[in-house]
């Protein structure tokens, strides 16, 4: 059976940025950096809070870190034991992914005998404002021990510092801090409630940014003494009073007990594992990175909110700006819409709710219609900026292009949008605005098209592809098939609510003029110059001219490079006027319309794309993994998929550019794994409607067992070599199913 | 009465460079380097050939320079006396521009004492294929003298060495180089035939890298020794047997004798000045720089040639490849045209030569039509890189986009032929390719329209403008209107074929459906979108989105430079993302177009573009002044007029890029100073077919006489402050009359 649990020995303090990654846990509303008890922001620790950004002066905005009320350690007669500085004889971090605890274990010798600390922590699954923590010490002799707990308001911030007030208090038994950001006011509270299983005599103690609490008592070498901390976080976007409901909830945590919260949390995350886990039979290894990956997808989605997204790095922290990414839609809903469809709702009207944002966007650079943030954030903001890289070279901020040109994303949301409806049949979301999202993209890839003077064919000028090395390039083919699709929804969408007059067709009628868009839509989607792959080679060339661009091998460009942090993109970088690019790009637009094209287009592309592509970004494996499976190859696909499960297991990955931390978890190649494995290796797919396994399973799994939600109903899959078995499990659940639309 | 000599008379080694532009002469055939005598490479002497081009190798084309057969130094009791390095205690560097003559003059303190040098020099105006020279020494006792010369083949290149054979040789008393290029197999030929006005020893010496003769005679302290070089160049460009017809030419030249020779020259020359010569009472120092830009004028157009044209540098070297920029046709172009309409014809022979190139160039870039080269070499080869530039702080070549997108080109060639049309009216030029050139470069323009899905609008997208600080721009004001009036030639043209059966139209309609064209023609420049002033401010935004751009001080973007050397332009150059333009383009375009603007828009504009503008083209100086004269204000013209008549006259411009030389001598700036007496100061223009006078000279000025060719006839003009009288001088000169056509 596949190992739950993943755990770390070697004390290494150079890996505590790593670790706080892979060690992660969180529920939606918060996450928690895997670090120490006793760790600080030199340790980049955070509790990372979703969906709530403030700006320090000019900096980038990025989401607020809540003060860290897990702060503890211990001292011994008048000696402070703590890591990394003092160095320890044991030491064991440790995360059940299965019942999302993290543990840690560290014994070190003293003047007067071995001190043992244990720790164990989780974020509730059952209530998002909790963070419950156990934290016990076992000394081999009689000594003097103060436990220092308390609130780290020394933040750890990559844009800040983002309070400009921080409010530290004693409410009865309880700490608090009540922080106030400087851009928005947003008002964050921490309360923490201390339970001992020993008397021990307290006292508060105010420092400049910490208000912790001692508590001395004389150990007797025999027993051990544990603590329970049972610690609430409430902000000014949960709508009531932050520092009030916190308290109650610390309050109320307490008298239910650390072991009753950790039951209902586990109870509730085997009942996410009852859904989604994915059983491999002959490869324990890549189930666990599979489940692994699901861990951190359940970590993340904000199921606590009614219309959030999650960043491209999870809640692992300020990084990315803490933005929305088209990594979403195309690489993490998937999993959210064949499991926990009211989760891809929720990230879905996100989108609906910040089109307003689209339309000033799209309007400040002279469109129509809507065009989504590149790096979204409150109300759909773009917090992409224009110079959104350094040079290394000269230190100079440097022109780039990923806000103004990167105009995919607006297709990748109607994409996402369009799969929900299909999956779920849920037609709802489209009465609630999804309708006019699909209508107002389409008029945004509208406004964009050109057409020179002489051709009938539509063409989409000067845009950036998924591959981000190309600046500026004409029809990119991943954009333009992506525009098209837009085109063939929106007009799909007029032709239907011309059927009947439902309030819908009533509401939208007052906006458009339907019959006018219809009429646009289907014509720039037949006239639109999609690529087409070579007839001699099948090749598709991923835009205007790429053939042209120095054919060499990624190797050979990165021995170009002056500087190992040089930025390889841009107009003058190494790949720039190469033909190697970033990631999947041609290849992830294969996998979105693998219909369209025979298996010997499908493999031709990957065998000459694969060897061009740098796999620079965490979302280029899976792309090459689940197209290697359409085309039948899953083991050519296999080392992709792992490439994909393992990024957050394994670590290492790039942690920073230049000066900024860009490490963090990567939720997108989570679910990118979770595609390969579904998608890929199971086969699932819609057609005309109707689900489908097609499996072609890596020669080493024996079989594969998963449930899916679909229009309705859970099936339950089970998958041996070429045979399957889909049993319906439930009929009720989720929603109900109805005609299919889509 | 103005000076028609400059001179140099304090000795510094480091001036050599800028010495050899300011002192330049040539014939158009050959341009010879103002360098000593005794000067080599080092000194950045070269003696440049028109017309004729070869490639080292990969590195870049570039004009041949000749074998210098001036080489010349002398030797006192085994002393060799030669600048630089050995001091002189008197030295005067001379060019008499009013008959082309360069002299020079060095007297050094020996142990024996004084020695005198004095040399004079001329390409031969009458004569092209001609160099004479005169070398005196005197010394003021008796000492024994040799005098060294002969012809240096260690050649100055920029990228070279060109010559993969080098042939020295003697034939009779005349010494021979023949030289043949690696590339292109081309051979230059010079000869030296030396005489002396006493009697000498000679020998002759064959040394690596040149032929000398060495000349040894006693002098006796109280005569001078005179001897005379008659130094001739042929190419295989020239049709014949180079080395023959070098020997005949030096031998006939020797014949007839160095002052024969000389007042031939000067007759020459004094028939340019007669029809050329511009005066101006009351300001000696404008009519010295004006005429100076002149002299230099009459020193580079190919009169030996039917169909060549003047590269950047004129024929002062191989800077900027020795490639034809747009430069002539905009910038020098008028000034043949009313002044020797028949090298205004030569020049606009070569586009219409290489128009096979050009359309070449358009199929490469997946156009119709003429696309000309940004750099233009023979048969119109595009000799600008992809990677023009080299980055100052990595080395390595940066993408430029000068060749692909520089596209204005073609309307400039346009305009320069119609503009021969209107001055000369001789319509033969059309029959001889100017009407294939019209149509294909409108052809090109019509290929390059896109229109937006919903727009009634053609728009130019993805182009450089003049100024080139600001790449791949949206309808760049200059080029959308240049290429209006394109269409408009283009369409006048064919309605013009339509009204008879000319051999032309009959010619036309084999290669062309004119009909189609001209429905065409007449759709682009009715719906080509031209920025227009706006209506408040009268300022026309420069290309889409330019009023975004920083809004900055050219000196604060020149302290953000970390680099000098660096370029300002390109993706992350200091301009590039500021409102900082390096050149006139708007003020050109206004100036192209001033009939079409109020007084007050062409103000407004010129009062916001000039702080604007850091003037880093010598092509940039001159839009201003003629446009401040246009909305009648030539005393803010005036320092613009003389920064551009004395580029050369002052030297002290750029004159390095990193480490390649591009300096050399400014035509265009000659023929904007041109541009700005006669067009501007005199305001001379033709309107509807007639030639008009509308004087505003700058206060200082008194008076204004010179003489215009137009239409078959030469007017003179003679201006006293707002009074001008206008009196024809000769009907029978240059082409007849005709009926105007455009």
């Amino acid at each position: 059976m596949s190992n739950w649990t993943i755990e770390s020995t070697d004390f290494n303090a150079e890996k505590a940025a790593d670790l706080g990654n892979q060690y992660f846990i969180g529920n939606g509303y918060l996450g928690v950096r895997g670090t120490l008890e006793e760790y600080g922001k030199n340790e980049l620790t955070a509790i990372n809070l979703a969906g709530i950004y403030d700006r320090h002066g000019t900096a980038w905005r990025e989401p607020l870190n809540a003060p860290n009320a897990l702060l503890t350690w211990v001292e011994i007669n008048h000696k402070s034991y703590r890591l990394p500085t003092c160095t320890p004889c044991e030491h064991r971090q440790q995360l059940d992914f299965e019942c999302a605890l993290h543990s840690r274990k560290t014994v070190w010798e003293t003047e007067y005998g071995t001190l043992g600390v244990t720790a164990q922590r989780f974020a509730s699954m059952a209530n998002p404002h909790l963070i419950c923590m156990k934290y016990r010490i076992s000394t081999d002799s009689c000594v003097d021990v103060i436990l220092h707990t308390g609130i780290d308001c020394d933040i750890w911030d990559i844009h800040g510092p983002h309070y400009e007030k921080t409010e530290m208090g004693v409410n009865g038994e309880t700490l608090t801090v009540l922080a106030t950001a400087g851009e928005t006011k947003a008002q964050v509270a921490v309360s923490e409630l201390v339970l001992c299983d020993f008397h021990g005599n307290q006292s508060i103690h105010y420092e400049d940014k910490a208000i912790l609490r001692e508590i001395q008592f004389e150990a007797d070498g025999k027993r051990s003494y544990t603590l329970y901390k049972f610690i609430s976080i409430y902000t000014t976007h949960d709508g009531g009073n932050p520092l009030h409901d916190a308290l109650v909830c610390s309050s109320l945590s307490a008298k239910t007990g650390y072991e009753k919260e950790k039951a209902v949390h586990i109870r509730r995350w085997s009942e996410l594992w009852n859904a989604t886990c994915v059983k491999i039979d002959g490869d324990d290894t890549a189930m666990q990175a599979l489940n692994y990956s699901i861990y951190h997808l359940h970590c993340i989605v904000p199921r606590h909110a009614e219309s959030m997204s999650i960043p491209a790095r999870g809640l692992s922290g300020q990084m990315y700006k803490g933005a929305v990414f088209w990594d979403t839609e195309m690489f993490m809903l998937p999993f959210y819409l064949y499991t926990e469809p009211k989760a891809a709702r929720l990230l879905l009207k996100y989108r609906i709710d910040t089109l307003p944002g689209a339309r000033a966007k799209a309007k400040e650079y002279g469109y129509r219609g809507a065009f989504y943030a590149w790096e979204s954030q409150e109300g759909g903001y773009d917090a992409c900026s224009d110079y959104n890289v350094t040079d290394v070279f000269t230190q100079r901020p440097m022109k780039t292009y990923f806000r103004d040109k990167q105009v995919h994303i607006s297709a990748d949301i109607v994409y996402g949008i369009v799969q929900y409806l299909k999956v779920t049949g849920d037609m709802s979301l489209l009465d609630e605005g999804a309708a006019e999202v699909i209508l107002e993209c389409a008029n945004f890839y509208r406004s964009m098209l050109v057409k020179r003077a002489d051709s009938g064919c539509f063409e989409i000028h000067d845009v950036i592809g998924p591959d981000e090395y190309h600046e500026r390039v004409n029809n990119n083919a991943y954009t333009n098939r992506m525009a098209k699709f837009v085109f063939h929804e929106a007009a799909k969408l007029i032709h239907k609510l011309f059927l009947g007059s439902s309030p819908l067709r009533i509401k939208l009628e007052e906006q458009f003029d339907l019959k006018g868009m219809l009429q646009k839509f289907e014509e720039s989607e037949h006239r639109l110059y999609i690529p087409q792959p070579d007839h001699k080679t099948g090749i598709i060339e991923q835009f205007d001219g790429y053939y042209k661009l120095e054919d060499v091998s990624v190797d050979a460009v990165r021995g170009r490079l002056l500087d190992k942090r040089e930025y390889w993109g841009g107009a003058y970088g190494v790949a720039s006027h190469t033909q190697v690019i970033k990631q999947a790009d041609i290849v992830a637009m294969l996998n979105l319309f693998s219909g369209e094209y025979n298996n010997r287009t499908l493999k031709n592309n990957w065998n000459f794309y694969e060897p061009r592509t740098e796999h620079g970004s965490s979302l280029s494996a899976c792309m090459y993994a689940v197209l290697a499976c359409r085309f039948g190859e899953p083991d050519l696909a296999y080392p992709f998929f792992m490439q994909s499960a393992c990024v957050d297991l394994k670590g290492g990955g790039k942690q920073w550019a230049g000066l900024i931390y860009i490490g963090g978890t990567h939720p997108a190649a989570c679910g990118g794994a979770w595609l390969t494995a579904i998608q890929g290796f199971a086969g699932l797919s819609v057609q005309s409607g109707v689900l489908k396994v097609q499996p072609r399973l890596p020669s080493k799994w024996k079989s594969m067992q998963f449930k899916i939600y679909f229009q309705g109903c859970i099936y339950s899959i089970e998958i041996k070599g070429k045979d399957y078995k889909i049993s319906v499990e439930n009929k009720k659940r989720g929603f109900p199913s109805r005609i299919i639309f889509f």
